[in-house]
């Protein structure tokens, strides 16, 4: 049983900002995604995106921001449950909350804040029967790590950013690459599409286009794939893995049964005083709520975040006043014996 | 008459990142602020100081703030009355309002976001006689433009920061620079403690330890003031300039006298919505707001603004919706010409 005070729901921003404002209150942060890395979408679907609306950012990339909010939040040492799914929650006795992921480890806090995005990322998946049963058997929708395919065989299907960054990766990784998409034209970077038609051509990635995978090949585990070009009859290609990259869509997902008051797909919260749900004990912050007057921006998750921290301290401290210090004039202790302070101020005779 | 669709009281951070949040609405600008740059506190009182709680910076100097939210609102051009304070504000029929400064400006916008954090800095005087006839007539408080003091002799009164660095920096433009000090220690940067005892060294300053200046001499204008050390009798220093640096006290001001609610010496607002006074088109956000929960940060008054900016947007374009886009996705079109958007994906064959 993993225990901490805060359970954050969600490593995207307002997530990992979440970390460094509990921090200040001397509150311990652990992180649940399903995603296998942190950053919510500004890692999984457009790290190489410029954001232009981050306060004091006129241009920030989302995988920087990313990196940066890491980097802010390291010393107060949040603890990570990645790519698993928070499917339930129970409430004890005591008033805290056991929530369990979808692989069964089970975390318990006083505090749970939601800050979910627009839900878990869920892949799209090709229509092909019996694709469920070979899924971690060589089938993958998202890379969690690219290590898995050293020396193996893949193939990749997909017309995306997703499919040509990775079959760039891969292809100095795995022993084969194959790279299958429905039209000839892919949609991505510039230089993803060049790279790729460079090691095309270099013979280090088979392309096979237009067409289609059409069934998978295997008992217990992948096979092989077989592959439906136009007009033509399928052929079948060998290989370890099959990974279809098509898209990611967000679903609000298990969360949407834990009793909490939904609306338009996001769960409400009380916007005058510190973003709590109808659960006592349970918060929503950043694109996963509403309240009258809402916007899905990163900087209200951010204010969302620090105002709910408050009142996570005054439930794990009841009783105990805090007095809000500033960083510039306090400066900041991390939980891994790091300081960082403004210089100070001498006193000094000039004779 | 200046006019614009949001007025700015306060040319902080949180006013500043306002022009931003208008702009992406197509909404202009004007900012009024006491100080004679923009930036608040943190250009004023501690530019060089670390503030480690704005989201995705670890560490930020507060001028580099101010420069960093200067340079992500520029392309929305943004017009500034600076070195004048707010002082009355006068409904229009039209439900516009018209706000005069101190000096006689005037500016007429629909909405008005007071964003004057503590209040409008005044500065700590000097217990002298008289003292206020010679203002502006060679006595100043704040340094608006070295360049007056170009080749004139300059009196300053201090021991910290300002005085440290004022100092320094007129002694390679005045004629002749004096400090006084009521101790022999200073109280500031290392650096700047180290600085001064080294021009004083090399008679670029005079330095009169510890000793107060006892009165001002002069007529219509500073002839020279009056220095006196402990236990000796006073001596005349010859002077254009006596600039007392004591600090600046933050006060709310002539806005505590605009019929707006006030509490705790902040303003009232209805934080479930949208950071309206009880006087509606009149906003406060920013640390000079309060509500329940209310935090003074940076962080929380770029959402505060940002939220205001919608409503802001409602009252200018009654009845017109306003559909939020994100920057990631369409861009940035400046008011200025300029266009910022992320690179986009092209569609291209692989062959």
């Amino acid at each position: 049983m993993i225990t901490t005070d805060i359970l954050i729901i969600g490593a995207g921003p307002t997530g990992l900002f979440t970390v460094f404002e509990a921090g200040l209150l001397k509150l311990k942060c652990h992180l649940i995604d399903a995603l296998p890395q942190p950053g919510g979408q500004c890692s999984e679907i457009y790290p190489k995106k410029p954001i232009y609306d981050i306060p004091a950012y006129p241009e920030i990339l989302a995988g920087d921001l990313t990196d940066k909010l890491l980097e802010q939040c390291k010393q107060f040492e949040p603890g990570f449950t990645l790519g698993e799914r928070a499917e339930t929650i129970d409430k004890q006795e005591d008033g805290s909350f056991i929530i369990t992921t979808n692989k069964g480890t089970k975390h318990k806090a006083p505090v749970v804040a939601i800050a979910g995005g627009l839900g878990s990322f869920e892949p799209r998946k090709p229509l092909l029967e019996n694709i469920t049963n070979f899924e971690d058997k060589g089938v993958e929708y998202i890379i969690k790590d690219p290590e898995l395919y050293r020396d193996k065989r893949v193939v990749i299907a997909g017309g995306g950013d997703s499919a040509l960054d990775w079959s760039i990766f891969l292809s100095d990784v795995a022993s084969e690459v194959t790279l299958i998409h429905r039209r000839n034209e892919f949609r991505g970077h510039l230089d993803s599409v060049e790279k790729v038609q460079e090691l095309k051509n270099a013979g280090k990635i088979n392309l096979i286009t237009p067409a289609e995978v059409t069934a998978i090949i295997g008992d217990d585990k992948v096979k092989g794939i077989e592959v439906t070009k136009k007009d033509e009859n399928p052929i079948i290609v060998e290989t370890d893995h099959f990974i279809p990259l098509f898209g990611l869509s967000p679903k609000l997902g298990p969360i949407a049964n834990w009793g909490l008051e939904i609306e338009k797909n996001a769960i409400k919260v009380n916007n005058a005083l510190d973003y709590q749900t109808n659960i006592p004990g349970i918060f929503a912050i950043g694109d996963v709520n509403t309240y009258p007057g809402k916007l899905k921006l990163i900087l209200c998750g951010f204010h969302e975040a620090t105002l709910m921290c408050q009142a996570a301290y005054q439930i794990i401290n009841p009783g105990k006043r805090y007095v809000l210090k500033y960083t510039t004039v306090s400066g900041i202790d991390g939980f891994d014996g790091t300081r960082k302070e403004a210089p100070k101020a001498v006193v000094k005779a000039i004779e």
